[in-house]
């Protein structure tokens, strides 16, 4: 196969962000013509700042089918998952709050909580997920300290960007528990769960949230598709009528949540998942397979399911160098230094972000991974 | 004609909102055919941080046809006007800091303004719009004391949201000069410009702007229908790249942006405004009809365009009594004191907030409005 020069940065192959594959992309006309004819008057209307009645419902339907249990009353819509995490942010917490996030983290929050003027308790994680026990030790060091508690603890339960790693169920009990024994927030972030390849699910945080203290921030970009900017927030209601007041937007979007609303209840949600399981589940294995078979020096946890493999090569590879090398030879992938709020996980070489790098392989075609891999290799092998 | 009894009060008339008049709603779904089937992989992607390109283009190309001097580098698009003046807010204020507003004025921007704990410099408005000289006067004030300057002025020169009054020419410029040689930037919301239902047009701030002072924010909520969620701000680059920064809602939605393109650019927009500008110029006319017939003790100026009057009633009608009355009877207005961000009109008897009604005519169909003044009048001679 001819393999193209890549002469415009713009033209390197993106392995480096979380964009749906388009190969997959729904057929939204039918949903559309509905949203524009039969529902014209409230599709082009202004919308509700809690959202389409009808679509809350479902969402609540679809959360009491995952395990939890909420009412339409407790959904508010919003313009997708980090629009969620925005107004969170807005509603609970002034400039100098510290928060929990794990590290690495992802990378997007990072600014958007920064934005707030928040300060970060960075935890880290094993084949297990969040070091809870390591949370509780920093929590009760502060409050022998008598230092303020964190405002919210910032989570990806399921299929974490950027490790790939989920949560054990034991550590989702410890964490809420915790979270509950303190009363600190938690952020559940899971737009992934949905895209599990093999293996059993574990009870999301929310379900095992008995006293109200889990916000699960929910979106239909990785569901449905990205574009549509459609996502919730599952909470307390009283929280969520204070975050109806900040919504300065003019509520979300009453065409596209009619639109989602409408290929939901058409039965072909539970298809589109399926198509989009199987294709994210073979990119994943083209991956792992190029990476084995071309990179054998680089180690990684092979995920269940979601869009990422987070790369660890051996000791000396400076993974900013490496990337910048790789994505003049034509392949994008992001250092692992961006996914890091603080400075936690620099001091020990073993962790050092500097060995890491995220591969996402949700964007690319097979022919794309193959290529990728391979021209990624040659950037690791110019370092050696 | 017999009269529904409207028992419960969510089915009061409602001459309360700035909704559009679903009788004008645009037929959308061959643009949205478009959107989802050629343009599929862009518009149910992730989108970009300042929008569509084409997009962007063909604002910069109608900000060009209305006088500006703007290129598509500097036009950002965003969730609609309030989102602008929110990321506006976020870009430029800080907690504590003054601004400069109408009394009364656009109501939704209140809760907006205070959620970034602005203050307020108000100032009145004569039948040439607001009363730059004052403005002059109170900023040199601020000056002689050692006090911050303001850190912009907001103002919607076109048929003003509450007041229906379009900023004059020579107001205009003086507005302009006086901002650039303060270094005050100005807001320019002017959403129902081209709703001009008689006279000619003055130039928009933007256009008599040679120092970049003004941020324009611009929406197709009037333009087009308010449910696109689609609007922009237009300004200097430097400040738009802070503004994509702060975007936390992973892009505005391309689905929407490119609905909008598709149907702007295939011809239809000049057609659709002319029959908005029709349906609402009728609106206005039957409302002041009815209200010279049914009402001759309010006064108001008739409004060249936009959507709404207002109107002012006799010394001693307290107007939240009379349109607390009023929904009770069947039709919801808005009372004055709601357009005010502060306390300076109140000491005034002759403008007291509570002598005044916003009515919007917009959405309401002719048989409504007519029906609506009707229960108005009688709620007014109730109190009398």
């Amino acid at each position: 196969m001819p393999r193209p020069a890549y002469p415009d940065s713009s033209e390197a192959l993106s392995l480096n962000s979380g964009y749906a594959f388009p190969g997959i992309f729904p057929d939204l006309t039918e949903a559309a013509n509905r949203a524009l004819t039969t529902y014209r008057s409230e599709s082009l209307q202004y919308g509700r700042p809690f959202g389409l009645p009808p679509l809350r419902e479902w969402i609540a339907e679809y959360m009491k089918e995952d395990g939890c249990t909420v009412t339409a009353d407790e959904i508010i819509v919003v313009n997708g998952a980090k629009n969620g995490l925005d107004l969170l942010c807005r509603l609970l917490t002034e400039e100098g709050d510290v928060i929990v996030v794990t590290a690495p983290m992802y990378f997007t929050a990072i600014p958007i909580f920064k934005s707030f003027g928040l300060t970060f308790i960075e935890i880290g994680q094993d084949d297990e997920g969040m070091d809870v026990e390591a949370l509780d030790r920093a929590l009760r060091e502060r409050v022998n300290q008598g230092l303020p508690l964190p405002k919210f603890i910032y989570e990806v339960p399921d299929f974490h960007n950027p490790t790939g790693i989920t949560l054990s169920r034991r550590r989702r009990e410890a964490l809420v528990a915790l979270a509950t024994r303190f009363g600190i927030a938690i952020f559940e972030d899971s737009p992934y769960r949905m895209l599990r390849y093999e293996g059993k699910s574990e009870p999301s945080l929310k379900a095992l949230d008995a006293h109200g203290v889990v916000f699960e921030v929910g979106s239909f970009s990785k569901l449905l598709a990205p574009g549509l900017r459609v996502g919730w927030i599952a909470g307390p209601r009283a929280l969520l009528e204070r975050i109806a007041r900040l919504k300065s937007d003019g509520g979300t979007c009453p065409l596209t949540q009619r639109i989602v609303f409408e290929f939901c209840t058409a039965g072909e949600l539970r298809a589109h998942i399926e198509r989009a399981r199987a294709a994210y589940a073979q990119h994943r294995d083209l991956t792992v397979a190029a990476l084995r078979r071309e990179l054998p020096e680089a180690s990684f946890a092979v995920p269940h399911g979601g869009y990422y493999l987070w790369v660890k090569f051996p000791p000396g590879v400076d993974t900013e160098i490496m990337t910048e090398r790789a994505f003049r030879g034509g392949v994008s992938v992001i250092a692992g230094v961006s996914f890091y709020a603080g400075e936690a996980a620099h001091a020990d070489p073993e962790t050092a972000p500097t060995r890491y790098i995220r591969i996402a392989y949700s964007r690319a075609t097979p022919e794309e991974i193959e290529d990728g891999i391979q021209r990624l290799a040659e950037a690791y092998h110019s370092m050696i």
